[in-house]
């Protein structure tokens, strides 16, 4: 509930047209792809900085959570107002202010979706190469608080190679700007970096600053169709041996591939155990190049059959395929435990094969894809939450699990971020020291611990 | 002075022959490219992570300020220890402890030179890429704790784009790990990118984890000669529009130029007035296309001359002009201002006519060399420090210069650092919200301000 003081200082400061109280919106804007719900108690809509200062200001003499939100879309919870409070919804600051062909950068605001940028860069004839599944509703103000990834990281890197700057407000209500519009800057502490993929929990980001590439001439998706588990994943270390360059690596195994070809209807071979996808970027006789060598390797191996995908068309439907992944594969049982644990890239087989072991002891179904180029294997344990004995099983499963990615110096998230979903966890990863550390950080940016209040640690 | 009481803790915690307070040595450690020199009381030697745990729990106890130091050849004093105290002197810690090519990594310590790493790297069938000009002689400590760049970072970015995981000590003597071995890692805040080029103010670090790539099959090294600053500047600017993806693109000016063809030898051409260096790497008939291209934009421009270097022996000659422009240079004048100002890509034809236009203006000698492919842009200003008058230009000029570059949302900084030669110039890119921010996230790690002290803000 929300005293009426603060309602209308809100009303008064930012206009009531921005503000709702509504069930139906508290509702709405309660949960993320998580599933877990907590309402706000009020939802604010922000239409410009202006409006962001004064909604802290308040906050802050109030005392009340503000937990910031673009899209909703994240796998860890980190737009879930845990504490209720101020739902800070972006979804009205989606402007893309410059695309400056000149510097090569483009300047946003946090709400704007990640696939708008893609296609205002490509008119510009530049690239933007972070790609996350969630491209077509994610935010870039999520994907920097996330730091998200996607399948061309594997060539290009993450969110965080992207960020040049980040504008934006305290919870306190002072404006700060951190980096330059340059490739390099060592000026200060690296503080950008620090809060790309620091979920929300330091600033409220109102204006980011992304660096953009030349767009490459031409790009090609490879799907190649493997009879085996092994197979494919194996042909995705052959790949990364042979220096070709792909720009995507991803990997979908044979549960994926039934539950994504049932949910977008395509005929499915009975004999398809494992599918690679392979991006190849460049200039069209380095793509060409590529492509014969690919084929050498093709020829060598034990494989079913492949397409390469050169129009858009071509191209779109094979990516539909591996962003449908995701919502297929919910249907399989009432819940997926979605984990995006990453290994160094020569651990991948090892991982894979000792997850299989554990699925097949345990009889819980586990499905594997994604990233396998970069060593994030998207990990997805597949329960009934009202069979006991199941969740005690993914229990097990998931301490089995991050004990072995963190014993082969690895993460317990690659890209999808702590937040609520993998708190528990971070343990695994960092001892009491970092731990500590990370929170007289958060209490350097948010003394009172206003700011998205019950995530990471 | 040190009060024999530390001393003997020190003699009886990590023995006596890693420690020195000879005259002698207090000298050589107290200074590094800067030349401004402060005495250190003592040096210490740790040979591995056991003795700089100690060395910090006794410079906590007796609260003496600690300066880590690699070979000490930085260019904003970040080694000078400028309160005094203990100079931790990395030189014993340069282990390469692994190439680990099946997951393209290094582990080292942070003593290693530089080039040591490259030439173990390669004979690995692998690639690191950032090569700062010091390569030599500085070492893999020092480029992080700066976030060295380099020419080759203008494709494959700076050190901090290979750091993927740093151990050390705080300065309570508590050991830290930040980061893993995987390429994304979004698990707790990304405290390794603010450690990377915090300049040794926040931890002691003690091991570097850092990311290799493919080697690539092939390198090849281009000298442009132009007849004016202008037809060298501009080339460069066409070359980033004609999309060859260069993996090196510098600036060599007419005075740089006299001074490292004296210091190193080479006959001149009095029409030279800049030079531009490009690489190319890749596959053969990759670069070949793109030399290709290259010679149709040469014979479209005004060029006076060109060489290509293919082996070895003729690309040293080449990267030892530019290698040796900063020894050179400082022989023209009692002083060097020695600034290394970045600028967003677009504005540098801009901002190296404005420096010229300043220099005409004042009859200030400003060389100007380096990464421009990516806008750092050396800018030397040359005067005699016992002439009062063109001490006082200097500072009319270094407030015009940065106030310059900070207008076209460039930095103070590309990659030097502030240490202690700009720490005066901090606030013209950061207000006080930002400045305050970076001290309290100073004392969270080091709250006694014991740990390279004096340094940034």
């Amino acid at each position: 509930m929300v005293e009426k003081k603060i309602l209308s200082e809100l009303y008064e400061t930012i206009g009531k047209e921005k503000v709702e109280i509504n069930k139906n919106f508290l509702v709405t804007y309660s949960y993320d792809s998580t599933g877990q719900k907590h309402l706000p108690d009020i939802i604010v809509f922000p239409h410009n900085e202006e409006d962001v200062k004064e909604i802290l200001k308040i906050a802050s003499k109030y005392m009340i959570p503000v937990t910031p939100r673009g899209a909703g879309v994240g796998y860890s919870g980190g737009a879930v107002p845990v504490k209720g409070g101020i739902s800070l919804v972006f979804t009205k600051m989606n402007r893309i202010i410059n695309i400056d062909k000149k510097n090569m950068l483009a300047v946003v605001e946090p709400g704007v979706i990640t696939q708008n940028l893609h296609v205002e860069c490509e008119r510009a004839g530049l690239f933007y190469p972070p790609d996350p599944a969630s491209l077509k509703t994610s935010t870039l103000g999520g994907n920097v608080s996330e730091n998200a990834g996607g399948p061309r990281c594997f060539k290009y890197g993450v969110t965080s190679n992207y960020v040049l700057a980040l504008e934006g407000y305290l919870i306190s209500g002072e404006k700060v700007k951190f980096g330059t519009s340059t490739i390099k800057d060592v000026s200060g502490y690296d503080i950008k970096h620090l809060i790309t993929g620091s979920e929300g929990t330091l600033i409220v980001i109102t204006r980011i600053f992304l660096r953009l590439i030349p767009k490459p001439d031409k790009d090609i998706l490879v799907k190649l169709n493997f009879n085996s588990l092994w197979s494919g994943s194996d042909f995705i270390n052959k790949v990364i041996g042979a220096n070709l360059s792909p720009s995507v690596l991803e990997f979908i195994d044979r549960t994926s591939i039934e539950a994504v070809y049932d949910y977008i209807n395509i005929p499915l071979n009975k004999k398809l155990n494992s599918v690679v996808l392979i991006e190849f970027d460049g200039s069209v006789s380095e793509i060409e190049k590529r492509i014969s060598k690919l084929r050498t390797m093709i020829n060598n191996s034990d494989i079913l059959s492949y397409e390469i995908a050169e129009s858009s068309e071509e191209k779109e439907k094979l990516w539909s395929i591996r962003r449908n992944i995701s919502p297929a594969i919910a249907n399989i049982k009432p819940k997926k435990i979605n984990e995006d644990i990453a290994v160094p890239i020569g651990e991948i087989p090892d991982t894979v094969r000792y997850i299989s072991k554990l699925s097949e002891e345990t009889g819980i179904k586990i499905i594997m894809f994604g990233h396998f180029g970069d060593g994030n294997i998207h990990t997805n344990l597949m329960i009934d939450p009202e069979n006991r004995e199941e969740v005690k099983k993914c229990e097990y499963l998931l301490d089995k699990i991050f004990k072995h990615v963190i014993s082969v110096n690895g993460t317990i998230s690659g890209e999808h971020g702590i937040g609520i979903s993998k708190k528990a966890f971070l343990k695994y990863q960092y001892g009491e020291t970092e731990i500590e550390l990370f929170k007289r950080i958060k209490k350097v940016f948010d003394p009172h611990g206003l700011l998205n209040p019950g995530k990471i640690f």
